[in-house]
């Protein structure tokens, strides 16, 4: 239509510059792949992680991406705190070191933690909770060093027995309220999160603190599959208000990146330019809500 | 040995009188088998499920349980409120208000509600549990009426999308609260609620006010199947604290049944007498604590 501005007639805008791609979002994709894919797509800002990285090597990876003039928005992942074993627990702490190493080699200034489940045995998740506590009180001067912020990710309760116990966002900030907010500070992930009533509030409480360190989305699909592990759903897809969420983030003084995780093996059969152009295309309409 | 008591070493003792089984848990039973089943094991309560029960003829199935002496324990279940079309939302009404007749018939006072998943297309999960307290304050007059008290059961945040937008006790209690304590109750079910910090207060608030109407125990065990539906474990087999459970309800003056609901196929596989056998001693050992 005459009206339309020029820039919409010769094509699609170039992305939010807030918008991010998680690595497994395009798992089919190499590095090289997935810096070519950005580059060509307009995207600026990648999520990433670390098994990835580490076969491509830390400063090869880093070289790469910072040639290519991405940003990395986050690294997936550190965490897994909860073992009883003293052994198991020093190995799991020499490894999130390791980790803040890697995310500061890469650039960015966030690491994403997932706690980590129950230890075979146990039943007492305050215990582990509390462990998950201990390890971050532990591992916050080494971070701070590092200019590497601790990022708690609460992960949906149907992991709360083999992969996080901290289930909520009201769990997550409690646990990051009892360090600096310049160090530790939370993950506000909608595939996570969207069931609880009480999640506008918590965002608030995230937001008033500056304890938001990343935002990331994805939408919830049914029927789970098997494991419940890669059933995350295409922006749009499911039942998720995905605006809503942003603009809640948005309200509260967040202008940080909104990267995109979605673990799907549909997604991942497809070519992956493919699924970063159908990403960008739900994430205006879904996220941003820009018609 | 010499000290043991005389009842013990002459066999089990029988079991506790709280103890119910539902009728889920020995699913390959028709209802004369969980009948004689029951009376052979000196089992005095039983929670039955609607469609069992229609298939079997209401008025039969209530001679078969009384003529066994076997006190249904509670009907499972009425609910499934969500609807936003009036033509389903009526039926859903309509079929609640048998599901009262059903459970009179068969000298329940608790039906359990399940409450319902977002309709088709709808993002909007508080419309969804307003719905669900309209749909109470409907029913509450003829379920009164009736002598039956409406239990609404929190379910798992993973079933949120697809079966019940209640998912933690605070949130059933909230609904609860609005009508007499005599007539709408909640369901305190292990299985849905071992996940969450908050559970032991939400606990002492629902037995303060006279709500618990039925505590049901399961335990959670992983990986979950596909659908995440027939995932529940043998008492003693996952991680639930189900003493402390049955403690926190205990310690708030709640004296009725514990029902044992088990939606597991490995269980059905086997012969009913074993499995209930098995759930008798699991229980002592788990729930009571008996040694």
């Amino acid at each position: 239509m005459s009206g339309s501005p020029p820039n919409r007639s010769a094509g699609r805008d170039a992305p939010s510059p807030r918008f991010s791609i998680n690595q497994q979002t395009v798992k089919q994709w190499s590095l090289p792949e997935l810096a070519d894919g950005c580059a060509a797509a307009g995207v600026r800002g990648v999520g990433l992680w670390r098994a990835p990285v580490q076969e491509y090597g830390v400063a090869a990876a880093a070289r790469l991406v910072r040639d290519a003039g991405l940003t990395v928005t986050s690294l997936c992942r550190g965490g897994f705190f909860t073992a009883l074993d003293p052994k198991e627990r020093a190995d799991a702490l020499a490894d999130n070191r390791a980790a803040i190493d890697e995310a500061a080699a890469l650039g960015t200034n966030t690491l994403v933690l997932v706690s980590g489940g129950l230890p075979s045995g146990s039943r007492d998740l305050h215990g582990a909770r509390e462990r998950v506590a201990d390890a971050l009180g532990e591992l916050m001067p080494y971070a701070a060093e590092s200019g590497v912020r601790l990022a708690i990710e609460p992960l949906h309760p149907m992991y709360a027995a083999d992969r996080c116990v901290v289930s909520t966002l009201d769990q997550a900030l409690s646990l990051a309220e009892r360090f600096p907010a310049e160090w530790v500070g939370v993950v506000v992930d909608t595939y996570h999160l969207w069931w609880d009533d009480t999640i506008g509030s918590q965002i608030r409480r995230a937001g008033a603190g500056g304890r938001i360190a990343a935002f990331q989305v994805a939408d919830w699909v049914t029927p789970l599959p098997a494991g419940v592990l890669l059933g995350r759903g295409q922006l749009g897809d499911g039942v998720v208000d995905l605006r809503w969420f942003r603009e809640q983030v948005d309200a509260c003084g967040y202008r940080g990146p909104i990267e995109v995780e979605i673990f799907n093996p549909a997604l991942w059969e497809r070519p992956g330019a493919e699924v970063l152009a159908e990403v960008l295309q739900r994430f205006d309409a879904h996220v941003m809500h820009v018609r």
